[in-house]
């Protein structure tokens, strides 16, 4: 046991935390040591997440109180904006690593932060500022030796796995006006939360369908920011989320023009090429169209590849869960590369049918 | 009872035509005179729709039968591709108006006709082709009076009424780029009909969404038709639907990229004078983003219109229920136009919440 | 529009008060004069309840402002329990008839009422014990007559309606042994109310069932009291309500042991003579199972007689919409008896399917 | 790997198959050595469940093909009613163990077989009737010793899991009235299996609940039979199914009359007493009800034990997922048993939430 990997986590009480649970819970190489959370503290976490009954029933602490371990290999911040910024700092004084899943540590860079903490209504100032330069964004495809060298990862945004994975090749290697991207991302319910709603109060969600924060959602800002870094070049898109009456997943319909020259047989063969080492994006062509159940429950992006000749369109369907690629599950991934395990390890599992 | 209109439903026992009845078992001005389809003939159609005991209890026949009554003054084909197309002529020569929910009848030039049977995979010959100059494309806010001269009518398909009514005062009034539209639709299943299939199966869709048909649904001819005709100039469009786990409702959301010196306050101004005298649009600007419960169970069409400054983009959120304003609602509405009655005659509830 | 009843509705921003109002905003003899509630006053109703946008855009007023209309014929008061026991006598002395939707006037015995008031937590002195005597309780199908004479109706809880229909002529007619009784009830989770919680969040609702207050839920109340005067002598009840992924419809199997003598064919007649005046509730026998969407988005109970002759049990499954038949669609209902109006006025409608 | 227990799957294409697939691809001692299914024989199994892609993507084969693999140490028969009991013989006869998912080996008695047989409309022959008295009913709780000592095992019907191992205490016990029991259970949409049908087409089951099969259901015979065993004397129940728009899951709520003297302390502890080596059942008092969501994705069966003591009822609400406990995971469970492993190898899994 002692050789395991010591995590605590903070904000074991949504379902970010408890999706880092599940799967830490029979991970070969962790030892959970410790839940944290603002509420319920006291109570063991199987009171709250029932089906966690045997497989972790420890209690909840107040991430203040002076009892609790505090000898953690990692740190899970499963917190909403603002947390991480002002904690991270005594963690990694410790000497353990940080992964945060919200936007505190997606940018290294100031400015760019405050343009998203307007966004989202927080703060401008950073907490934490002195941090960015040495946060890296969690995504693995993007970033993995960076990744593996580092102490602070930024989780990223569910919606910004789905649409980075889905056009990086795309703007990496040029194949699109760099102007003309549109995103139409629809997702599952989950990703609000665990927090009851009006919105999503289930009679009024059962059988509806809506577009909200048109063009101005947050997760625009870490989408920019890392296809710009894929281009080179300075890129902007437009973003419409949608919320369907689904509990896991996110389907993001991609669109950009293609370049002259381009065709269906080109742009999967850059696909193929992008995503060739990389375990949980699958690349699928035309002929093999993809739904969101073919990822539930699992790590995987399965991205579909597609050309419309008539109007010189590509358009990438990109699916993930998005509490585990989306979030929990690319936190482990980040966990195990930066512990230098193998990068799946714990997140192997197909997902269940129907 | 005598000056009622008589109506006649072949394909009685689908979505389309129970539809049909609900509406027009209340209507003030109609009477059902018969039903018809292939299946379930001699039961009742409330054995095969229960809801429906003590408001419709006519047995379904067999349209060949001699002994069926003859005599409607309208008959509503609700019947996929290739039925209307060979048995309205003898509805027309007995002197029954016509309403048909398929393509035999929205396309009044045979070349665009073969393409749109080409690509559902029908023979390119038209049973009728000498009806298609007289047939009327059956959305009433673009055509409302030849739909009050007509005989046959063509009811559009529900995804095109969605993206036609979204988009028509744009291309009409010239506020878009013509070659830029990008249309994302999401359906609920009920578009699918009333037959069982194994994407449709409801372990197999409760918690699944996928793209399909991508840049190849049949819909894209009658949108790019309409379009063309309000543009005054040919219009593409790429087209993308998708299927939700939601039983009623479309939200298409439409994308254009927005001609210099044009704004929120003017394309907004130009949506509500373009629909100004039409009851079942409702047009709404940024701060009242809309859901599809809106209009669930009504035959309203409610467009929120949007603009992203930054990618001078126009958003428009087109919202209908797919089996009223979609099918079944603008049939009834077409009707009401073809005998001179109120337009919303049976039509004017609002629906169900939650 | 003068002869019109002038309808108030206190509560309107509930489920129960958009019920009411979707109902009679389309019923022919009614004018409903103001909406109260205690939150969002000021705005109109068909802000918080868009689908109602021109059917009904009155704004929510405070039922304590001077300046609101006064003169109604009738007020509904769409409020939980303690409202209407303060408030009601004030709007009898103006006279003007009352419909309670709570439990506040379900029972015209002073002691039932405290068991049921200290069974939900609430405080065991009535506000207006002396109303109590004159107070009906509103099915239609039981006290028909009382109903059409009152001028203060307790519209009867969803779970009772559904259980009291099922049971009446079996308890009445003596064909159960009366201490055998279950009551296994489904509801949808409208029935809850629009007041998002944990339990009906949708993530935490879309793919789950469970029981809840087992052997304690406030309506057994009822349940027995209108049980026991049907029979004659004291019958109380097992009753276990399960919460199901479901909007509307609640669903009863009811279970009693047949005393000797009886079959299927004896118990079907006496439920088909004890409802034989009764539009609104359909008995079916065994081969004619029943499903919710029978009945949902109508006023209807189906009830479904079935008899396990291995074991002498009566199973009947009672069938409602929680909303109609269980809330809103009673309340009008007593209110077209309590004017002499045609007692399906603005209730005749099958609903809508799928 | 040579020393993995050699797996052959009959009816690798349903819900079964499938669910026995994701379980072993991930067990430590297993390998899926082939899969056989009357459909899609030629295509990698991936492709009709593509999350499978990269876990398992082994051909389906025909059950018939001579060059099949055909040294398994094991063969499940993921099979309807009639495939196994024809083919178990020549596979036991190669020396394979046999667990077959149907009700073919669930009865060691011919003559209770044949009442089951004529329930479900299948000749009442049995095409091996030689097999019978070695075939033993696979719920691991009642006959633990005896599976351990099998080669044939006839796993459970779903319904049957969650009313044996509900009722199973009370029954042994003597702590109720033995002619009293109703069964009144709730199943999710996938205990129907994968064929898609009008009844569970998505449009008309998303917000639908009905009961089925009223004192039809041929589950019946096995809960009769082994709460018999249990009971040491013959019991005869009242069952009823229900389907309620639910994927995951069976909720069946028990009701006994209890016996004088009986209480809720000393009904929990006979739960408690009869379970306590038994580590897939968790035993719940009153004060923490239970939700299918505890159990979804897991192997669990989770009991909430109540007792109503104005009616002297036992309340027990019995929850397990159909498809793992009630099927594919007691399947494997037993194979465990079979083979002297750890009889939660490869099942030790909490499920996800939400």
């Amino acid at each position: 046991m002692s050789d395991k990997i010591k995590v605590g986590i903070i904000g074991a009480g949504g379902y970010g935390g408890c999706g880092a649970i599940e799967i830490l819970c029979n991970h070969p190489h962790v030892e959970i040591k410790a839940l944290m959370a603002k509420h319920d503290t006291g109570r063991p976490i199987s009171d709250l997440y029932p089906h966690l009954t045997g497989f972790c029933d420890l209690p909840v602490l107040d991430a203040g109180d002076p009892n609790r371990p505090d000898d953690f290999d990692v740190v899970f911040f499963a917190t909403p904006d603002g947390v991480g910024q002002k904690d991270a700092p005594n963690w990694l004084k410790k000497g353990a690593k940080v992964i945060d899943y919200s936007g505190d540590f997606r940018f290294n860079d100031l400015e760019i932060y405050k343009g998203y903490a307007a966004r989202i209504g927080k703060p401008q100032e950073h907490a934490s500022p002195e941090l960015l330069p040495r946060a890296v964004y969690g995504l693995a495809e993007f970033h993995r030796p960076k990744i593996a060298a580092a102490d602070l990862v930024g989780n990223p945004g569910c919606f910004a796995v789905s649409c980075n994975l889905g056009l990086a090749p795309a703007v990496k290697e040029g194949l699109i006006e760099q102007d003309s991207i549109i995103c139409d991302a629809k997702t599952g319910i989950s990703g609000a939360g665990k927090t009851p709603t009006a919105a999503y109060h289930y009679p009024a969600r059962y059988d509806a369908i809506n577009a909200y924060k048109i063009s101005g959602h947050q997760h625009v800002y870490e989408i920019e920011r890392q296809l710009s870094l894929q281009a080179g070049t300075e890129i902007k898109i437009t973003f419409t989320p949608h919320a369907v009456p689904l509990c896991r997943g996110i389907l993001s319909t991609l669109y950009a023009t293609l370049k002259p020259g381009q065709n269906i047989r080109k742009v999967l063969e850059a696909y193929r090429e992008f995503y060739k080492n990389d375990v949980f994006v699958r690349v699928f062509g035309p002929e093999k169209p993809q739904i969101s159940t073919n990822v539930r429950g699992s790590n995987f992006c399965n991205l579909s590849v597609n050309v419309d000749d008539r109007t010189a369109k590509l358009i990438v369907v990109s699916l993930i869960d998005n509490l585990l690629k989306g979030q929990a599950g690319s936190a482990v991934q980040n966990m195990n590369i930066m512990f230098g395990l193998d990068e799946a390890a714990g997140l192997m599992h197909p997902g269940m049918y129907p």
